[in-house]
């Protein structure tokens, strides 16, 4: 199996490590992913300027592709420039982090996993909670198994899948569960300061742990102790609310249309 | 009517000046843009440095602020660090460039509307395509009335919208469409080149002309001359896989689990 691997974090990244050791033992790895971190980018593209790529000997154990862009770069030019042939998976990660919640929409590691969907290759992405303790070894090889699954299972198109190890050693994890992503209870705020030269300065804060009291969502399956497996899809589609929205009155807009058309309705 | 204006443009785009004008008609229109061009920044978040913002004069038009961060940074920035009262709505826009399909995903003014949503506020992306004529004081106009409407009626949590103009003369236009998000038929490709010192570089290369022939989508509305009204939310969740997700065989993983625990099934 050809096995395209990227993350957010970094060519050099221990996760990444970690996840192309796993990964070597089902398939034929192809490493391609940021020079720098990228953590934080969501669903970037480089279309500014254009993209360069270097081949790098990464901790003395693997060769990787280092490029000069986002996660979802990685993939597009991993796929296009870099790989002869398509890959038959992707997998982004292993994230520091986990990626739960609203966090879904900011990471690049799910990011890359959304893009590879886009281009028709089923798609992974594996972070680890990082709030205690983080096993990468046990992380990378419990999700490579969760992936040999899902393989064989076959993933709908346009959907991926979010896989979260929680921040526990092996011997506490309870199982894994099948969640959904918590859209609810974020804390965010803003800390205003100043600089050695009195010029006000912001760093956005933000938390998530007000979400936890929410059943079945993958923000309370890693924090009560269980790997979460989320089905995503990136169509954004509201379709209860698309089924109600021509019952509401658009008549004005609809004057407003016939008024700039010259037509009197 | 308290408003937060922004876009992915930047501070000084034609298409936020033109939406700040029509804007102005039914509320007071705070804008916080970035000081740069953001396109393609999807939800990228500042958090590896603080942000700073500084108030400007706008095409001897009106005052706004120009932010050092994305979009999703100048929702977060306007609400929590610049506003004293929280905007009763959010618009991102007038986006040069129509934002349907899978340029929903990579759209920082799509983004910037989510982020709105995500803190609870009304929120409304505006984009118009520039593939022929662009007439951006008939776009502010028609969508300041739809926005109008989409008021009247309420978004439920956790949504936002998504309006796209098409490129035609205001004559032309056919009338208004509820769409979904095309998810198929997008071309993309990786343009190889050589810079003057004989290294290697690419352009990434990406099209959407193939989906125009699915009914019901964003693409289709807006090709055909009609505007675009997408019902958008940022729950990611795949609810159909979900459902079907436990009825994989996941015995060998649940094994896995077990020995890395030292028990034996």
């Amino acid at each position: 199996m050809r096995i395209l691997l990227t993350n957010d974090d970094g060519i050099y990244a221990t996760g990444l490590a970690a996840m192309n050791k796993a990964l070597g033992e089902i398939g034929e790895v192809v490493t391609v992913a940021p020079e720098a971190e990228e953590s934080g980018t969501s669903h970037s593209i480089t279309w500014t300027h254009p993209l360069r790529y270097r081949k790098v000997f990464v901790k003395n154990e693997f060769f990787g592709y280092a490029v000069s862009g986002s996660p979802a770069d990685c993939v597009k030019l991993g796929i296009m420039g870099i790989m002869k042939e398509p890959p038959e998976l992707i997998v982004s990660g292993i994230n520091m982090g986990a990626n739960v919640g609203i966090h879904v929409l900011y990471s690049g590691t799910v990011a890359a996993a959304i893009e590879g969907s886009i281009l028709g290759i089923p798609s992974v992405a594996v972070s680890v909670d990082v709030s205690g303790y983080a096993d990468l070894e046990y992380a990378a090889t419990i999700s490579r198994d969760i992936i040999k699954e899902i393989m064989k299972n076959k993933l709908p198109k346009c959907t991926l899948m979010n896989i979260n190890i929680p921040s526990v050693g092996r011997e506490e994890i309870k199982g894994i569960r099948f969640t959904r992503q918590c859209t609810e209870g974020f804390e965010e705020g803003v800390d205003e300061r100043k600089d050695p030269g009195g010029r006000t300065y912001y760093w956005l804060v933000g938390g998530m742990e007000v979400a936890v009291e929410e059943e079945g969502t993958d923000i309370r399956s890693v924090h009560d102790g269980y790997i979460s497996i989320t089905p995503l899809h990136y169509d954004l589609t509201d379709y209860n609310l698309l089924k109600h929205l021509s019952s509401w009155d658009w008549s004005s807009v609809e004057e407003d249309i016939c008024k700039f058309k010259g037509i009197t309705r």
